[in-house]
């Protein structure tokens, strides 16, 4: 039995071995399609074989000598201060436990570090979403816009925002 | 003297012979910053160096062997149908010529023929952009959102859209 937040300790930088994990945790998710998950690997590649890169970072939970969750955030860019959180995944059987919230903290606490002014997130306003748009607004994050379509007729996107606090 | 519009038979594809054309353009605007213009001349490196690009397309306007504006749009990553619209930009001297309507709507037609249903366009608050955001007006976009402080303080994005019509 997984007790409440018992992996506060265990929140770290991704490492390469860690992708298969990460892999997994997305595709077991039913919260991302083929090309989104494409694309949230893609990222992690960018990371990983560009070292000059700036664009991307990543921390992940670890729990049991494997990766139970993870997030992506970077600059966004031409913004002084301005962050985008792209990703945040945990594994299905680790839900409510507090562990997307705690990686989420931990973003936000290495935006803060970097300067970071503001997060933004943007996400779907399809109904299997609506635990996503909860999660946000549950840990503070406002709604700054609807873009109506934006994804396909029917789909919009939400953006929202979150003024980090020093 | 040059006359109204008198060079809408000369929108066309840009080639690599345009970039130093582009390059000045860019310089000469007083719209953008180093590391905007680095930025745009990125998105054409990557139109040139890499065939298998899908996400930027670019159409220019030539006069007297010359290019004297450029437009650079694309497919919004992980949308059906939404287009970004990064770049449009006329030499000053070229300005109040209709040359931007011009460049827009073709890139709006390519869009609509590439089965785009959205046209998306960013841009800063800032008072310097009050032409930009007249000249978007004008062309029938409308503000779908504006997120406050968003390139730094005190310098909000204004997000403009247009729903195309085939």
């Amino acid at each position: 039995m997984i007790q409440k937040n018992p992996l506060v300790q265990l929140i770290r930088k991704i490492e390469k071995k860690d992708i298969p994990d990460i892999k997994e945790i997305l595709e077991r998710s039913n919260n991302f399609n083929a090309e989104e998950i494409e694309c949230a690997l893609d990222l992690i590649n960018i990371y990983f074989n560009d070292p000059s890169q700036k664009d991307y970072e990543f921390l992940c939970c670890e729990h049991d000598n494997r990766v139970i969750g993870y997030t992506c955030y970077g600059p966004t860019p031409l913004t002084k201060g301005t962050f985008d959180l792209y990703w945040i995944c945990v594994g299905p059987e680790f839900h409510n436990l507090g562990i997307g919230a705690r990686l989420l903290m931990e973003a936000e606490k290495s935006i803060l570090d970097s300067n970071g002014r503001i997060v933004i997130v943007e996400t779907s306003s399809q109904e299997k979403y609506l635990s996503v748009v909860s999660f946000y607004k549950r840990n503070k994050y406002s709604v700054a816009a609807v873009i109506k379509d934006f994804y396909c007729e029917g789909d919009s996107k939400i953006i929202f925002l979150k003024r980090l606090i020093p």
